[in-house]
Formats: structure tokens, sequence, C-alpha cells
């Protein structure tokens, strides 16, 4: 049967975050309890005013017909009030707005929307893996802009010389997925540089800015945003991706955002309307989003905070055991990437979920999500990462104490194992 | 600006369907009341049982994560009896299931692991828009088996002699859109012959199975599909697409299915895993559908059944004006092809939502969908179907007959300033 498959879809790369939900459902099976540490799902409860809206939705909706490519109209003027008022964003109006199936659906019209087949687009590795599976679906090259674990996974100036002359985009996340890493002004403007003198697409992906820490600032705060410091001019070549998942905790809904300059808004509605519309109960979930009150991402920031900082305190305890953190505790997302020195990130974390509980005679283990694997990963330069880690802190601290003395122990154990 | 996009979205085709929508929402702005016959979103009821299941998840929910990359297990496991139990498919197990947003979704996933860039895909011609803007999407090359108004749109023997040697698979719809054609026993094994010879996949889009007409039996009724008469290892290369929206009139919920071999579902979905999950709260909707009492589907069959033999029987009697219909009412679906003669059926369609209301002096005009646009539409072949338009008959009976007042008075008028 594989025959008749197509030979893209038979080398699809690897999911690093998912490829191995089958190996931990199997642990599961046998009554293994799993400690989620894989996948960036916040246990957080969601806004009650996002649950009470689509209730409302469903009961007032006698049949529930398509909504308009674009968004429900009710939807873009929430979503512009927000970005406007509550994100302190200049310029954004309804027409530079449309509503995505998530962020994943977002940067797949992106992509085939700024570039043809062959075209490059650069972003900092390592990077979120959808940008490499997603560009490799729309037949694009992806460039390297290399960040180091030492750095902090900050940008460099070095990393945007010499850029390729086909390029015609940089895509990059901040807060960041995978390293939690947040631009600040001297990246983003380097960033603004070169669009301006290479006339490229900036394709900035902002999904985590209210998970932005070491702020004393009260109320909602939000990273910094590539839109703070364009100007009008520049805003002609900025795209912004926003994703509901993370700043409501409605990972399930599905709900992204692009924020761009109308005529390209128009063009990728057109593509999108092959879809019809993103879900309008999803949809009606978000309308409420001004009514949600400070209070909520305030909250979540301090629950984050903490469970950062605990985590990055009891991984730094481990340097004897070869575990390698950043100088600095990462500044905003919900996600530390870690070296295990000598140690296979791939293979590590598919034992802890198929050998490490019988061998260490214990019912409980790790799903971690490895930074390279056999064909995927974070990395687009695949000769780095293989010793690394990403570990998402969704889970409470308990759990977080928890999970690292399965580490410690599962280490110990794994290299024994290896020597 | 639009020097940025790419060459591929600047030149992504028109959807015929959804892309006069900013001129109907002009003329609604201006107060014209406009009657919608171009999208099939039926205006029947959702039921109430995915209405209240997608309630129960929202209020019991605290926390929405992400679900399965392949739908949620509940799910799948409701959608498993479903097809077994009502609509008596037989060799369908939880692992040839996947859950997707729409069959939109289904579709883009099924072109991309059946066929390889500049491989083709048959289609019946006239044929549903999507396949062509997705096919040309993925790079796909895509091959034309004409069929004619004449003859009820049904597939004649010829048009699938000599197909092309790089064949990947045959694509069609039954019910059809845009014809209503209803396939029966004899064409669906002349498909499954040529998938036998030709070792091809055979994809059967079979989204309006529920809505098949000209059937007496009491209870859940379905068209005849592919699965009837596949054996053991014809399964092995059929692909069989659905949706939620049409069969339970929940289009705002975006959920669809793919029926497939295992492996390839296996592949599929780890394609999908780049976008997380399908909105769980939309899957929540459809969980419930083994709980819709079957005269759910016998009234929705009712209604839709006197629409069509009304508008049938009206368009018929315009003969004399030019107004072309196929021999028969198509068998199933919610649409009727009819050919307008001396007419371009993107022009009319333009003109009756701008000149027409002020030309008519009414404040009342239609909108409908052209079968051939500037760079869209329905055809394939695009010498064909420039006097067809299709009309979708999701609207109440007095709209119907209103409706074809006006196609009526606006057909001798268009005819008149054409002259």
């Amino acid at each position: 049967m594989l025959n008749n498959i197509s030979q893209r879809a038979s080398e699809f790369p690897d999911n690093p975050i998912r490829g191995l939900e089958p190996l931990a459902n199997q642990a599961r099976a046998a009554g293994i309890n799993i400690i989620p540490l894989n996948i960036g799902a916040p246990d957080t409860f969601s806004p009650k005013q996002s649950i009470e809206s689509a209730v409302q939705f469903l009961q007032n909706t006698p049949a529930l017909k398509y909504g308009p490519s674009a968004g429900n109209l009710d939807l873009i003027a929430q979503l512009t009030r927000f970005y406007t008022k509550k994100c302190g964003f200049t310029g954004i109006s309804p027409e530079n707005l449309m509503v995505t199936q998530g962020a994943s659906e977002a940067l797949d019209l992106v992509f085939y929307a700024v570039a043809d087949q062959e075209d490059t687009i650069a972003t900092p590795d390592p990077t979120y893996p959808n940008y490499l599976t997603i560009a490799n679906k729309n037949s694009l090259k992806m460039y390297a802009l290399p960040t180091s674990i030492q750095a902090g996974f900050h940008l460099s100036k070095e990393s945007l010389e010499n850029l390729p002359e086909d390029l015609k985009a940089i895509i990059w996340s901040s807060p960041n997925n995978p390293t939690g890493a947040v631009y600040q002004e001297e990246e983003l403007q380097m960033l603004l540089e070169i669009s301006r003198q290479r006339k490229i697409w900036l394709i900035a992906d902002e999904v985590y800015r209210s998970l932005v820490f070491e702020q004393d600032k009260p109320g909602f705060y939000r990273a910094p945003s590539i839109l703070d410091y364009a100007t009008k001019e520049d805003l002609e070549r900025i795209i912004v991706l926003d994703s509901m998942s993370k700043l409501l905790g409605l990972c399930g809904a599905r709900i992204g955002s692009i924020t761009a300059p109308s005529e390209l808004i128009k063009t990728m509605v057109k593509i999108a309307s092959t879809r019809g519309c993103p879900s309008t109960i999803s949809q009606a979930a978000i309308t409420s989003i001004n009514e949600i009150p400070d209070s909520f991402f305030v909250d979540n920031r301090a629950v984050f905070q903490q469970r950062r900082d605990l985590l990055y305190t009891k991984l730094a305890e481990l340097a004897d055991l070869g575990v390698v953190v950043p100088p600095q505790p990462p500044e905003g997302a919900f996600y530390l990437v870690v070296e295990l020195t000598g140690i296979n990130g791939a293979d590590f974390a598919k034992w802890l979920l198929t050998e490490y509980p019988a061998l260490a005679k214990t019912k409980e283990t790790l799903f971690i999500t490895p930074m390279l694997t056999n064909s995927g990963g974070f990395y687009l330069d695949r000769s780095r990462g293989k010793s690394q880690i990403r570990l998402a802190y969704v889970i409470s601290e308990e759990l977080l104490v928890k999970a690292v003395e399965i580490l410690k122990k599962a280490i110990s154990l794994y290299l024994s194992t290896r020597k």
C-alpha cells in the first residue's frame, strides 16, 4: 500500500512534539503515569467569558451556517479593539485582520502568499518546527539564523549578515517557542533595518506575547512587538501572527489571526475561502475577549513565572549530571530548552516512555520533547541540538518538582546503561 | 505592495461561490434584499442533540486543551458506529478514520498524500471548484471527465477511456455538487474497474449522501456509496470524504472526516499534526451524532425534495426565455445547474447584484453562482459552462417562487440591455 502514497507524504518530517504520542498511549495503557512536559497546552482554566459566549452562541443559533471567510465581523471588530486598546498597537483596522484556524493555518496562508516555490525564508535556529514543515509543504527553502543556548537564544548581528539573494521573508516567534527568549528593541530594530534594505517581509509570530516575565507593571502586559518600532512604511512589509490558544488558554478552539497590509489580507482571504470559515462556534468563544478582566492575564503570568523560576533553579542544580541551562531564565512563553550533555535527546525521550519505568521499577515517567528527531525537530541545521530537549512548564509546581526528580534519576540511569 | 505578494497567490483562482460576496454586501448596505441561492448553507435547523453536546462539553471542560491530531477518540468511536450501523458500511475500524477541519482540509490532506507534484487526478467536469483550487495549491494537474446537462451530468463510459498515464486518482462527489447527480451502481462499478486495472486511488466525496430523493424507504436513507460495491482488495485504494456540515446542517462547525486504509490515515495524521487538532468544541457537537433521530434526516430529505420539485418545475417553464434544465430533476444534494442561453453567467451574476435593482426599480435581487468565472469556476475545460449557473435551493419554497419570478424578469431585462 505504501507504494501508492506520495513521496512527499511518505517523507513528511516527524513531529517532535506529537510524534511520540503512540508510545505515551502505550505506556498509559500499561498503567504508567505520564507527566506531560512535551506539549504547550496550558493546564490553566479557560476564561469563563469565553465559555459563556460560546454557549450563548450555540443556544441562540438555530442553523449553524457558514461564516465569512475572513472571520465573523463581530470577532474582527473585537480583535481590532483588543489589539488597539489592550495591546496599544496603532494602524490596525478591520481590513488588516483575518481570523484563521489556529496559527498553523495562518502560517500556511502566509507562506503561500509571500513566496513562490523555491524562494527562501529565514528563521532563527532553533525554530518552531511548523515553520519548517509548512515551508516544506509550500515548496519553500529555509535559511538558518543560528542562535545558541549560551547567548540565551537571542539574535546576533552576525547571523543577519550575508542573507541569501532570493530571501522573501524572515519569520520568528517572540516570546520564542521553543527557547522562551523575548526579543528586545535592539533585535527588533535589526530585523526592521533588514526589511527596509531588502524590501522583504517580516513575519512576527507573537502568540505568546502576554506571557512575558520580570515586568513590574500592573494589569495586562505584553512583550515588545515588531509593531512598536515600525514606521508606517514598514507596516507594508509586516505580518503578525496570533493565536488565542496560548493567550486565552483555549488551545482546543483553534482560532488564530493574521494582521497584515490590507492587500495581502484580501489575497489570503481569497485563498482561505476554499475552507469556508473557521469554526463559528470557536469564534464565538473569542468574541468576548474584551470582557476578560486583566486579572486573568496577570494571574496566568504569575503562575508561569513561578513555575519557570522553580524549573530553572531545579535544573541548574543538575549541572553535575551534565544538564546545561541558558545563562538566565527565559524571559517569556512557557518553554525551557536544556542541553543534556552526552545524551541523544530523541533516544532519551523514547526511552523514558518505553524502557525507563521497568528499569527504574517505577510507575511514573516523563513525556519530553527532543529538539531533534529522525526527520524533524526544532533545528534547521541538523548538526545541532541532538542533546537538547524542550520542557513545557504547563503543569503544577508540585508536578514540576517531581518531574525534575524523575529527570535526575533517569539521566543517571540512562548514562549508566549506555556506558 | 502587490509586487511583494507571491505569483501563485496573486493568480489564485476566483471563488465562484464566495467571490461576489463583497458586491452582495454593498447591495445589502444600499438597502437591497438579497435572496441567497449561491452557497450550500442549509437554512434548516441544526439538530438539538448537536447543540446540547457542544454546550455540555463547554460547561464541563475547565481547560480547553488540544485534542489528538486524528480527532477525539470518542468522536471517532461514534463515527465508526454511525458509518457501520447507520450507513451500513463494512470494514471500517477506528484506524480507518480521521476527523478534519471540514471536507476542505480532508481534500488538501488527501491530494498531498496520494500524488506528488505534477501528477494527475481526474474528475468529472463540471466539478466542485475546491478540487481544482486545492489540486493547484498542491501542484497537481487535473484531467476532465466531461459530463453534460443533456445527460443529467452522469458519467459516460467514453469519458473514462484513454486516461492519462500519470493518473494517480479519480475524485468525484455523489450526490454531486454542483449538479445534484447521484451516481448509480453502473457508474460506481466503472470507477472500481478502472481502479483495479490502473491501481489508482478512488476518492469518493459523499458529503451529501443523506440527501437523495425518489426513495420510498422509510427512516435514514443514503445514496449508493463506492463502499457498497468494493471488494476487500478495492478498499486498499478507496478514500471516502465526509462532512458534517451538510449531513447535519452544521456548516459553521467545520468538521469532516476521511475514511481510508489505515496506512494512509497514519500518514495523513502525521501531516495534520502540524495543525494540532480540529476545534474540540466543534467535535463535541458531532459526538452526539448517533442520538439524532431518523426523523431529522427524513424531514430534511422531504423539505429539500419538495424544494427541488418546485424549483425544477418553475424553471422548466422558462424554456421560452432560453432556460435549459436537465432532462430529469437531479437525484440528490440541493443544487440545480441550469443553462441560460445567450447569457454570460459570471456577468449576469454580477449584474444582478449591481445594476439590476436600479434598472428594474426594485429593492430585491438574487445572489447566484456562475459556473465559470474570470479565473475560477466549476469547469476544468474552460470552453464550457459560460452560460450556466448553479442554484442552491437552501431557502423556503415561498422564497424560491419569488426567486424564479425575479430570475424571469431579470433574464428578459438583461437580454434586452445586451441587444
